[in-house]
């Protein structure tokens, strides 16, 4: 496993900047539950993940949580390197959601790279703009989807990322990702129940019609 | 009035750039009211407000409005060339709230100058990271924040923007910049009146007692 095979545009680097990227890359391990970065002063680095699973995700003052995204295998993270970009205040919360392993490349020496290197800077472009896109996205969705559907395409999501229609999750937790109180979650949790949509006990959800949820609310 | 004035990385490119940009870029007036690109399929190019105020904002499928952030002198809109990014998809509304001026530069111009000059390449990262935030800052403000303060929020920022206390704006219209509907934000204004905060008149919402408006809800 290389760092190579995790950048895209690798091929299109000099090999100076390969060899800056080999030198100073390393891999690290982080236990499901764990902080990577984010959040305000910090500054580790951009990584990219190579198994596991991270979420990015914003703390209100009163501790409220809300989702931006999920990391997978080959994804790209740059707001645990924000402090890379002058212009970036945002204070995003990095944790691993799963055992995940990752290539981190320091802050200092991303930065670097990309004042030099036009491959580099436009690859960064690339993934600000895809993420940029994604938080519109979410937002619209926040704004104005009602919050059913964004509770149903939410089970169905997770349900496709653990391959399985039995989650583990908490309602607390739902209420987390969807940025919303968790009395909120479960007066929906019990109406799918009613509507045989899904199944609840402790620590669980269980999707019982999968399209019966789809059909409602997609 | 010089493209180069408005270009705050201008010393830093070349000859060559500085000429493309001087041969390319072209100064349009619009009138308050007019769309200047933006949605799904449109690329104008990317623009440098010389004059006036600009608008971008969201709009849902039922036609609901959410404003996104406002462009006044020397700001720099890159919306209204998505296309340059081939990982931004998201449809952003571009319109001119006032008479306004700004200078234009083709989205194939600029796009061919991002990928040949790192100075570009990074100047273009810092205005992306920079509006990232202030997007992510918008989406906190909307699901943590209540309506009471953003209403306020918003009539005290309209009050700066527009030099007076006496705002010209609809209910309809605050309704669209902050993405809610009309009757939500007629029922609070009529609470900030029976405060004392504001006088409502038709067209009309004049700000009566900005310090105690400040002191309840900022």
């Amino acid at each position: 496993m290389d760092i190579s095979e995790y950048l895209p545009v690798w091929s299109r680097l000099t090999e100076k900047e390969q060899d800056v990227l080999r030198k100073n890359a390393s891999l690290h391990r982080v236990s499901a539950g764990e902080a990577i970065g984010g959040g305000a002063g910090k500054c580790t680095g951009l990584f990219v993940v190579t198994e596991g699973q991270i979420r990015a995700y914003l703390i209100s003052e009163s501790g409220k949580e809300f989702t931006l995204f999920r990391l997978l295998n080959r994804d790209l993270c740059l707001f645990s390197a924000s402090c890379m970009m002058n212009s970036f205040q945002s204070d995003i919360m990095v944790k691993a959601e799963r055992d995940s392993s990752f290539w981190l490349i320091p802050a200092e020496v991303y930065r670097t790279l990309m004042e030099e290197s036009v491959v580099i800077s436009n690859f960064t472009n690339e993934i600000l703009a895809n993420r940029m896109s994604e938080i519109i996205w979410l937002m619209e969705q926040h704004m104005w989807t009602s919050f059913d559907c964004r509770l149903a395409a939410f089970l169905l999501e997770e349900s496709a990322l653990e391959a399985s229609d039995r989650l583990s999750v908490t309602h607390e937790e739902i209420a987390g990702h969807l940025g919303t109180a968790r009395e909120v979650v479960t007066r929906m949790l019990k109406h799918f129940r009613s509507e045989g949509y899904v199944a609840l006990s402790r620590g669980f959800v269980e999707i019982k019609d999968r399209k019966g949820l789809q059909a409602a609310y997609l």
